[in-house]
C-alpha cells in the first residue's frame, strides 16, 4: 500500500507524502520506479497473445466463505471445460472416467499409441492451488501429452479444498500410485503435474521413499508450488508481471491457507523444497521468465543438482506461470510437450 | 498505470479518473506501480551481501571520447585486478602470460592437474561488454574454474573496443582456438565464458563451422550478451533489478554500438541467438532470477534444444547479471564452478 501512495503522490494524485524513514526499507532492496512492460516480440504471436491479455480478474478475489469458494470454482470450471473438445478432436485421443482404488481419475489414451510406451503409464496432477479444476476442468495437460507423447497417461481427479484440506490430495495421489505399481514397474510409471500438481509430483516422490515404495522412473514438475510461505525472489520480482497467479497476496495465498487448514506451510508435503531431495528420479522442470513461480522451479533444481540428480531446467521466454501449455497451436507448447515426452521416452524402463 | 489509477480511485485517494486513452499504451502491455523489492533469504548469505549492493556506478555513465572510455577501464580494471592474489592463493593455481598466435593471453594452470584433464583445455573469455577488463583484470572466472576443475585455462586477452573494435575480438580468438587445435583435438577443447565472453564463445562456434574447422567438445556460455539490439523479455522485467548491468539503457548500450563500430547487430557474429545452432557441441548455459540477460540466455537455450542438441540450462535464485561467480567462498559460485567442470568432464574427450 506504501508503495502506491508514493506512486500517487509522486504523480500528482495526491498532494504530499511524508518521507518514509531510512529505517523503514529493508537494506540492500531494490526501489522500483513505475515502469510499463511491453509484451515481448521474442514469444510466439500466439503467445504474445496470451501474454498480452489482462490479469487474471481472480488474483485478488478472495472467497468468505466455502460457498463462495464453490460458485468461484464451479465458474473458473466451466470456462475450461468448454475448451476440451476441440482440444480431444485435435489430439485424437481418447478420455474415459475411471475409479482406481476409490479415486476418481480419467483415463487419457491416444488412438495411435507409441510401441515403446505400451508398457508405460503416466501420472498426471493438475495445478489450480487446490482449490480449482475439479473433473474435467482438471484435463487439459493430461490430454496434451497424451496426444502429443503418445502415452497414456491417468489423470487424477483428486480431492481438493474447501471439503477436503491436506492430507487428501496426496492420499489419493498416493492410493492411485499404488495400484499402479500392481501393474507397471515403478521405473515405468511417470509422474507430471503443473503448479499445485508440481507440488504433489515431488511431495508424492518424498511420501513414497518414508513409505518404502519403489520411485517412479522419472517425474516432470512444472512450476511447481514448492514453497507456500511466499519465500523465494520472484514472489516480488514478478510480482505483478505474471498475469496469471499476479501475487500471491489474494487468491493463492487464501488457497495456500484453505488447503494447508491449519498444518505448518514449511511441511515438506506442502513445500516439497524443504524436503529431503537425494534420490529422486530423474527430474525436468519447467517455468518462464515472468513467472511468480519461476523461484520455486529454480530452487528446486538446484537442491536437486546438489543431491546429485539429474535433474535438466527449461524456461520459456516471456510466458508467465504455466502458459507452457496453454494453446496447443502455440511453437511453446508443442515444443513443451515435445521435451516432456522425450524426456520420460529417455528415463523410463519398457 | 491504469491499475494503480482505478486502485487509488477504489480506496478513494482520488475522487474519480477518466479513461486512458486506449493508443497511449501498446495494448498487452504490463503497467507496474512503483515498488520495493527485498533482498531473497534464499540465496547464501554471501550472495545476500552482493545482491544488496547498490546500482552498479557506472550502469549510466556513456563516456563521451575514447580518452573518457580507457580511463573508465581503468579504474575499473584496477578495483578487479586488487582481488586476484588472494584468488590465486586459495585456489592454488597459477597464472603465466603468454602469446599464441600473437594473441595475449593468461595460461592458468592448477596445482594439482586431474588426470582425466592432462589432454584437455578450456579456452576462457571474460566479460566486460567488449570493453571492460583488459589483461589481468579479465582472469577471475579462469582463476576460478582451474582451481575448482583441475583444469588447465587458457585466458584469453582479447582486443577490444574503442581501439579495435569487432571483430578483433573475434579474430583473436579464432586465432588462438586454430592454434590450440595444433596440440589438442578439437573434442578436447572446451570453450567457456560470461557476457561478453558467452557471446564469443558461442560466435566462435559458428565461425568455425563457416571456417570449416572442427567444433569443440562443449561450450559453456555463461549469461551471453546473445542479443545486442535489447530485444527480449527480461531486458524490461529485470531492468533495475539487476544491480549489475542495470539496464541496457546506459553504459551497455553504448559499449555495444562502440564495440559494433557500425556493424549491423543482428549480425550472427554480433548476437549469436540470431545463428544457426544446428550441431552444436554438448552447451551448459547459467543465468540467474534477476539477471538482465535471463531472456538472452534462456533464448539460446530453447533455440539449441529445437535444434536437437544437448542443452542445459541453470538460474541461480536471486542472483543479478553473473554474479554466480562473483565470491568464491559463496556456496553458488562454488555449484557453478563444480557444474561447469562436470558438464566439461563428462562431454570433452581424453
Amino acid at each position: 500500500m506504501r508503495h502506491v501512495l508514493e506512486w500517487c503522490a509522486r504523480i500528482g494524485l495526491i498532494a504530499g507524502l511524508a518521507a518514509a524513514p531510512a529505517a523503514a526499507q529493508q537494506a540492500g532492496s531494490r526501489q522500483l520506479p513505475a515502469r510499463t512492460i511491453p509484451v515481448p516480440q521474442t514469444a510466439s504471436p500466439e503467445m504474445q497473445a496470451i501474454i498480452a491479455r489482462p490479469l487474471n480478474p481472480i488474483w485478488n478475489v478472495v472467497p468468505k466463505t466455502a460457498a463462495e469458494w464453490k460458485a468461484l470454482v464451479a465458474a473458473n470450471a466451466a470456462e475450461t471445460i468448454a475448451t476440451l473438445p476441440a482440444m480431444i478432436s485435435a489430439l485424437h485421443v481418447k478420455v474415459e472416467p475411471a475409479t482406481i482404488a476409490a479415486v476418481k481419475t480419467y483415463v487419457v489414451t491416444p488412438e495411435v499409441m507409441a510401441p515403446a510406451n505400451r508398457n508405460r503409464v503416466l501420472l498426471y496432477f493438475h495445478g489450480g492451488g487446490f482449490v480449482l479444476r475439479p473433473g474435467e476442468a482438471g484435463l487439459a495437460e493430461a490430454i496434451e501429452l497424451a496426444g502429443f507423447g503418445h502415452f497414456k497417461v491417468i489423470s487424477v481427479d483428486y480431492r481438493m479444498a474447501p471439503d477436503f484440506p491436506f492430507p487428501a490430495a496426496m492420499d489419493d495421489a498416493m492410493a492411485v500410485y499404488r495400484e499402479t505399481l500392481k501393474t507397471t514397474k515403478a521405473r515405468n510409471i511417470g509422474i507430471f503435474g503443473t503448479s499445485a500438481g508440481g507440488s504433489i509430483t515431488l511431495a508424492m516422490v518424498l511420501r513414497a521413499r518414508t513409505e518404502g515404495l519403489p520411485l517412479p522412473g522419472a517425474i516432470a514438475p512444472g512450476t511447481p508450488w514448492s514453497d507456500m510461505t511466499k519465500t523465494g525472489d520472484s514472489y516480488f520480482t514478478n510480482d505483478g508481471i505474471d498475469n496469471v497467479l499476479v501475487s500471491e497476496d489474494g487468491f493463492w495465498g487464501a488457497a495456500a491457507l484453505l488447503y494447508a487448514n491449519g498444518h505448518d506451510l514449511k511441511d515438506p508435503q506442502l513445500s516439497p523444497v524443504y524436503g529431503d531431495l537425494h534420490g529422486f528420479p530423474p527430474t525436468i522442470l519447467t517455468s518462464g521468465t515472468r513467472d511468480l513461480f519461476l523461484s520455486n522451479t529454480v530452487r528446486v533444481h538446484r537442491k536437486l543438482r546438489q543431491a546429485g540428480v539429474e535433474a535438466q531446467l527449461q524456461v520459456f521466454e516471456g510466458l508467465s506461470h504455466a502458459q507452457y501449455y496453454r494453446d496447443i497451436n502455440a511453437p511453446e507448447t508443442i515444443d513443451y510437450n515435445n521435451e516432456i515426452a522425450r524426456f520420460f521416452d529417455q528415463h523410463l524402463g519398457r
